[in-house]
């Protein structure tokens, strides 16, 4: 794995990749360096246990981890690792609209904190990740403050547009 | 820990003995060996390594775990041993009414399962690896078959109380 | 029905089959002798009570059980037999999401314990029942430790196949 | 069991008696016969056979059943008489706040009604049965004309209360 | 509308009537009268009180009551008759998972009782409605007997099919 | 009732005197006539019936109805009024957790809106109903904008407070 | 903006044009002018402090506020004026079954109210705001009189046709 | 407001203290500057915007937020700073079993994260940020690592406890 690395992704299993690629998108776009791979609790502990254990060493920042159903993965890395850890409930087939992943992973006991964000929330994890090294990196602070005008530059744009052509048309052309 | 107990009962923290006491007093009712500790996924992960690593050679035949909120305990534990693992929610403070507990320990993926008991049904878990036990132990499972004769003796006691005494007297009864 | 079978598995209705068919692929997979057949709680009560009561002079040593709804299958049965019984929710149509099955189950009240695994978790159910067998017989357990093996070696093999081609590539390919 | 009752109540505990008695008051205060007795799903199964095999020949017209927990007794009841089942979801200790009781009872399988009430719903029960009662007997109808007209009574008494002696009044005298 | 019919069915929008015709169906098949209707608490409030007012004295027996949402006419018609009214939850669109249509027709205050069926359990409220009629007309009792009975033939007819053709054959063809 | 009141304060039962007399207070500081009474939609449906048919000619602007459990007292107010109907969830002994209450009045359909508030929040009801009048009324909406003041007043005393004594000392304060 | 708008409707993206434009719709057939525009509280907070703040004297009557997730729009806007809003919770993808938006604009603390309505319930909002606005115009509250009346002829339109045709023809109508 | 302070601290209200005082002992355990005051999202908005456009040119690293019911707080300082912001749900009177809370902070929008931990969890809070600071911060991370190592040997010193004494004995001690 990579040794310059400040964020680093891992999942469960490769079926949570749609999601957890969205975090690595967004570190991209905001130049944090980022490595990512598959890091199972239940299915690989030992390599669970490397990962966490070698975190801070190799040079990570942050860890975002993300799973689905029963979600231990976040939780165990943070067990053992000073780090702070991001965790990414996925909604997976067989989950229970989702509750199961987001109670296993947000309710951790006291002492051992999980950074939670939404369900689905691969993006957003990227982004508290980036957040997190920018407190401490100005570039990467200010491309927070870029990302956000450009949020609102959207919302401007697409209340110009409606201003302009009116809500009606606006329905249309999204049902097209 | 003992060598020759048949059952393991683990508990991330001694907050949780009241329920998980309940299955060390009716396996001894059964007559089944166990032994119990304290053993914490989030605060011991080494010690519960070597305890779900160690478990089937020093003669366990099933493991009793139980946890509160993201409760990690029973799964991780599952995920390191081929014994069966019995999980017991446990409703901790804070919990959110004990979903927190009851998904992180029944919704596991794929290829890892933990025989989940009721919230706080800890004397269901201590019945529950005695009837694994008793499956294969003639004696054990007699042992269960008087304990559901006494469960039924007991309904029909007090069907007969109600039907000598009568429903309000009873009631009333209850209310004193 | 066989006399030699050791899990035997039931299912409240034939629409089960694709969820409660899981756990006999895996039983066979790790050699496990079962029986499987349809049962149903509500429909037929007697039969429901022929098959508790004479499972264990039949030679099985763990009953696995599904159903939906309002699933009684599981609790009755286990009401009836000193054989552990597993539960398996099945989320069947007009279920709310699921909670209805797995309440009914896992809920059980003190004395008759079900051992429930996760919605639709019949494969789990399936190993379940094999780790329970497994605790009595090397060989099964042996199996069972093979098998964990099997499902680490695809996490790896998943976390070296993203190294190799990187993540977006993995993406892709999983796109098409 | 007496013969000439109308309405049968059984309850899976006597720890349910507080709840399942108030449909005993209120049958008694509109003159609907009834017996009452405690049969458990789980931990009398023949008995509860018994019951609801006997049920119609022994004269009853609708069966009222209570239980909490993964509550089985309503549902299998019904499924083993052609009467109507009545189902008191009772909220038991360590009860998920009391989501199984009512689950177990309300999402019966196509073919198996339950006649579900609310969450300890023991008085609303008696009330069921007793219109059960009077769609066919005009006298026990007109009853319940007159009870309703009681209830009538009684909120506008309260209106003419808080008319004459002012909210403020109203709200300390509760208080006292 | 007719003056002989026993069950009266009737349902807010003529959008619940998929739902709602399973109750008529399976009256037809048990040779129990009925009427069927669309009234609406909230859109035609005058109908829905004349439709429970003269509900007794125009011969019907019971009311079956469907809606969806925030369902108040099962609660609303059972307020103004003294017949038992079945409601039936139906899950609409925009409807929370339908969990404020169960909510909204259990969850009934002391003195007013609604019998509420499954989510979207039409066809159980038609069976519950014949058992209240069949409670007092034999024949009607004997038909839901019948009725029964080919439940369990159908659970039997489906066992041996899966004992004949073994499960694997039996999940091919529910497949194709 | 009152001719001139704006604002009309109804509930299901006396018993929501407590939560409901919460708008009384705030609507009287807010200097906004209302009236308030006892109307139960299920025990007085022709009183209430009166009460939404007769409340804009009596002078009404908005009606304030509060209920626990199966609600439906805002809801039907809500069809027989062209007014605006604020509907205040009312968590009453044996609800759902408040759950069934808050779905029977935010969860109406199509046509017939409530305006719903937080479980028991009865002064938010009144806050509310004072801002529908304040809309068109400028000395009520001065008043609202004099009790915002207040609100923020309150909170910046507070955070004036813990910067002066500490908030160790500001915590002691509170637990004594 | 127009200055001549009473009713404002805002939502946080324009994705939930579909939803909100119901208002609209609803808005202009009963004759209440409105402006729509879009405004974020996360992405542009100064856009709705400035839309919040001079709503007042802009001369709206009444905010219609549309958001899903964690919807903070409804109640920022409201914390904001001393006009009424009104929230309506929309269901957007990756949300928990839409609980998050309904619970994030529902349960406001005390002094804040929020007037919400039903998940997607854009029309209700619609017909809210006009029955807010007609309470003190007489023309807008004729004009909800004639809507309702509009809603009860369709139902009593929609119970002739299924008296004439009967609920079979009336039900394969509909399938096809 | 202290200019060298790496974490802010603020709360809702000041009935939050007890739970967000949590978060300042564990910093001041873990050597970490902090500041601790009331803002509140709806009383006191323009003072909740200063704060939070501020607080990176005044040195904080991270921001705790803490609230109740519909907690827009987290969320609205997430929205107007690039500081990673921690959201703790409190379990506030009138909540909906916490949900409410919970919900309105976890399920933030794409492109505005907060990271929440568990209701009530103001200690975990604390810790988070602690490791947030410690990512880049040496020494911090080294009393992470201690803070770690105590927590573990709390939990061998009550194994060891429980070996010595006995479960029963530990339990007795427990109750007295």
């Amino acid at each position: 794995m990579s040794k310059t690395a400040q964020v680093g992704i891992i999942m469960g299993s490769q079926s949570d990749l749609p999601i957890m690629s969205e975090a690595a998108e967004i570190l991209e776009e905001l130049g944090v360096s980022f490595e990512l791979t598959v890091v199972s609790a239940h299915r690989t502990p030992d390599r669970m246990v490397d990962y966490a254990r070698s975190a801070r060493e190799r040079g990570l920042k942050v860890i975002i981890a993300g799973a689905g159903g029963a979600a231990h993965l976040p939780g165990m890395v943070a067990s053992m690792t000073s780090l702070p850890v991001i965790g990414v409930p996925v909604k997976s087939s067989n989950s229970i609209d989702g509750w199961d992943s987001v109670l296993s992973i947000l309710q951790m006991p006291g002492g051992i904190p999980v950074a939670t964000v939404a369900l689905n929330g691969g993006k957003n994890a990227g982004i508290l990740a980036a957040s997190m090294v920018g407190a401490f990196d100005q570039e990467v602070g200010q491309r927070l403050d870029e990302f956000k005008n450009s949020l609102r530059q959207k919302v401007e744009a697409s209340a110009d547009e409606l201003s302009a052509i009116g809500w009606r048309a606006a329905l249309s052309k999204k049902a097209n």
